[in-house]
């Protein structure tokens, strides 16, 4: 499997030590673990990290999001996620060099904002090359089948090039952005999840934040529909009494909103995807 | 605790680079880590992986399923499962040669199933080799003082042999296999197991779908109790319109009932042990 | 960042191929996931084993406890434990060295019992030098930013003093311990968790049902509030029929109750911290 040297490897790292891992797949089965043992088999030499099996099933962009903010944190890796409603229909799969590190998954927005994270595609493949899949192939179980074996071949020192058909970069799959922007004094966007906390992370950047003037200290209105109510901007939920409503700047950077010592998403009835604006609340 | 050669020993891999971890000790407690932990230390060098620690507490048929469906995808190595109502009883604690790997765990028919699909059994010891436990052994807790310590201990190098007491390989607890047949027409199964997708996998083997005649494209009449719905065998539950019944051949070779986008347990009622017949639909 | 040798370094283990780590991040989102790539970057040498991520939220006695007895089954480690309610505000980041192990994570107690059950602290520092931290760092991640670079590095073989100001071991938080004492021929307690399987530990070590005469198989009162039950002593829950109700020793070697293939909190009312007596029952 492993290539002669070539102008393609000297470019790139050409093995990795790390195969990180997302998926829809939960963990009541053993899905999961079948894929560590197709990467133990062909590529026993890779650290395998576990980001999230719990995606909500089938949901694209959640798994989108929990990919890009994660992998920055993460040594150079192939990066493999599969969470892949359409597994077995003619979306095409995908290994991506994006950075240091490449991308393996379904063709269907999934690694599209980690791909943004990283800087962009640098080069791109379909897969189509069966010598590196397991034989026979689930039409239901590309993870295992596909996706894994590609993805440990390539930390094992395979050409991205040897996994299948050159495609345009600009050729996939990307999900639309969350909604993010900055007008008449507001910063508008989304829930773009919530954690185990019940912190509701918003897709506006701090910065966005900043550009109106709100700074540690600020009041904010937080606007969502009809509801409306003032909470102050600080560094952590923590500087609050507990019951205490807040706007912080999350891990990822970007704003959220936190009940401290409770659970935001519940009390204020902000699930993923509702709409929310922000600005900076002057004296009446 | 490492032996000097010998014929048994030439026989088989004689250490392992893996060892696989399947409980119902849940994610909330240090249980899994303290076995991790003892591995850690006995064995340094192995790769332990997780096959999943979610099976439903003392459910050793489910245990059985997944280990079954999980181990052909893994290396060669000690396979420990531990789903053990009994622990502490008089069971017997055992360990397996089949095929090229060693199964470690309670004499309580879990392993029986993994055993069949690996080839069946090769030799087998009763655990009697205390030398091999930590010291005490908790009576309610033998996944961490005896069954990972003498796995780590086998995947270290040791003998089989060494782990106690030689048993017949047909003296061992089996479980009786799932209900699956064809007679007239029909192939009779049970429900195995509801996946993290609501799907729902049958005990009915693809293969006797196909002599029913039952293929791609083909309706399929499904009957459990006195419901009956006709549904088409496809490739994948992503070939049909969202909200859609279909049946499919499973990532475990198993005929499969899904809704696509949905959750087909919930939406036909159909709990583990479900009894469920398949024929080919004819026109009336 | 490795220091020469030193006299300090020479009384300890100065580098460890284990890192452990528990936190009540859950494994929904990629917060574990980027703390282990945070690990594998600065110590790409070091096993990582997951104590849990499911500690509730901000439970800090519970993760204290789980800790407390799980790392007695790990080989020496850097152990990071995060379940830290005041991210962010004035409570100091520590690391101590205790037993053959060092502890990382907030001062706030979490670290308390484990730092007990291994002999007590024998050096800590306030974690204040930054050159050991990721750059900047989130007010809300110090398990990413501060807890894991600081514990990869320590790891990878830095010395305990090259991670901040030495803190007198006395000048610590402690958590108070469960209550527990034996009086009027009764042992009094609380319970301390209720895992998966239902089973009910309680503070009361064995040796103090030891002490009031109870062996295996004496009837034991049981105390809650109003109610009294009388329930054998026995080695193990799976000794009695299902549904029947039984005290043993746990694996940890504190008194448990279990109801036999049954849900022992649920059936007795016994939440974490409520207030149990036990006593050996004597003829009427």
């Amino acid at each position: 499997m492993r290539a002669s040297p070539s102008v393609v490897r000297s470019q790139f790292v050409t093995s990795f030590d790390c195969v990180s891992f997302l998926t829809d797949y939960g963990l009541e089965d053993g899905f999961v673990a079948a894929c560590h043992g197709v990467a133990a088999r062909i590529a026993p030499a890779a650290r395998l990290i576990d980001i999230t099996h719990l995606v909500p099933p089938g949901d694209v962009r959640r798994g989108a999001a929990v990919l890009a903010q994660t992998i920055p944190y993460l040594p150079p890796a192939v990066h493999v996620a599969v969470v892949d409603p359409g597994v077995g229909t003619a979306r095409r799969g995908i290994a991506v060099q994006a950075g240091q590190s490449i991308l393996v998954g379904p063709d269907n927005g999934l690694l599209s904002w980690a791909i943004a994270a990283q800087g962009g595609a640098q080069s791109a493949v379909q897969l189509t090359n069966g010598d590196m899949w397991l034989n026979p192939v689930s039409p239901t179980f590309h993870g295992r089948d596909i996706f894994m074996p590609v993805a440990a071949h390539l930390a094992a020192g395979a050409d991205l090039a040897q996994a299948g058909t050159n495609i345009g970069v600009g050729e996939m799959v990307v999900l639309p952005a969350p909604t993010s922007r900055v007008h008449d004094g507001e910063a508008e966007g989304e829930v773009m999840s919530v954690d185990r906390f019940g912190n509701v992370q918003l897709s506006i950047p701090a910065a966005d934040a900043g550009r109106l003037g709100i700074s540690f200290g600020s009041p904010v209105v937080v606007r969502c529909g009809r509801r409306q109510l003032t909470v102050p901007y600080l560094e952590t939920f923590a500087s609050v009494a507990p019951g205490e409503i807040v706007a912080f700047t999350d891990s990822a950077g970007l704003i959220a909103l936190a009940v401290s010592a409770g659970d935001a998403a519940q009390e204020l009835g902000l699930p993923p995807g509702a709409h929310v604006r922000l600005s900076l609340a002057h004296p009446s």
